[in-house]
């Protein structure tokens, strides 16, 4: 029998929504699926070898859930966005939450496929040196042949 | 005829974005469907008892209609959140929106089944105590196994 | 052979999450495919006449590329809006990517179908003149009923 297949956008860059494509990915890798993520957007953070410069902003997001309540002004405070970066990986970290690191080495050693948008690669001006080896590059095209093959489409 | 199938992945908790997958799903689930919502990251916010805390931030979206033009350091005044919340909630009232409440009791009628992400449940420290009766838990795997079996599957 | 078909839900209505639906939507049309945009909340700015009005937000994106790091409470300040969405369009312009108006037409030209949500047009009180010729108007059931046979879904 064929292999199931899913396709993945990635658009964000923050630490939240970082998470989703790499932890439906290896999931879906591990369960026997072929997997793709096409990498758009703010999603290229993702593909970047050092990945520790991804944050959370607490700002416009009143479902997020705070240790302490925090009115929005205070929440715009220099430092304010490295403080909750820092909450969020502690309280990972403690709750035995994988790492966005070890997730991605999950993905690459199942061999999930992840492929930079080169439109969006020359818009924000990344260099190639600034990925990990191993991606591919493409487009919209690339997405969509692969996507209308497949069993799951996701837009993250 | 082997009835549609609907997956659903709800990861946000604002008043405006927790309106589309329960809309959806009630949809889905009044024309036959099979429909399933997978609750993680914010989106666990749709299974509390109390959906009164659901809020709308002004700020990072100028697509956003607003009544009157206000500029960002207004909308970050303190207070401007609940107002803006209020303001929305009276104009979905007005327009004959459904609440919250009723989409999702419509949806429990009809046998949508939610589920909730077990690890942002632990990471985010909720208690079982806190979401309404008749939910399951699960993990990402729960989500593809029904999910590679669907015809629609949209991540909100 | 039938063509294959994609369903996307368009749900924002931000410089930066203007363009996905647009690009996906132009490049599947050109490969073939049969394609339903359905606009709801904040993405019926993506049917207005005049596009000029769709803004970028650098708030509670730390992701997004600054030429100058700069800080929350700068980001905040009056102007701020205006400015990097001019630089983005800018960099677009300068980095030869179409324009929404562009990729529209060459949605519209390929017989994209745009679906405006009722719902939220009533919401959201737009005017059937704010709009461009040729769309249609529908709900719920018009999106699910056209997904549910689609070879793509995609929520935006």
């Amino acid at each position: 029998m064929e292999p199931k297949k899913m396709a993945i956008i990635a658009t964000k860059g923050t630490l939240d929504w970082a998470y989703p494509p790499l932890i439906l990915a290896s999931t879906a890798a591990a369960l026997g699926m072929e997997v793709q993520v096409f990498c758009t957007f703010y999603g290229l953070s993702l593909l970047r070898k050092d990945l520790s410069g991804i944050k959370i902003s607490p700002l416009a997001n009143p479902a997020m859930p705070m240790p302490v309540p925090m009115p929005v002004f205070v929440q715009m405070l220099p430092g304010m966005e490295a403080m909750a970066t820092m909450m969020m990986k502690n309280k990972m970290k403690a709750k035995g939450v994988a790492s966005l690191d070890e997730l991605r080495s999950l993905c690459l050693e199942a061999e999930v496929k992840f492929i930079a948008c080169q439109m969006t690669v020359d818009l924000f001006e990344f260099k190639p040196g600034d990925f990990i080896d191993g991606i591919e590059f493409g487009g919209a095209t690339t997405f969509l042949d692969f996507a209308s093959t497949a069993d799951i489409q996701l837009y993250i």
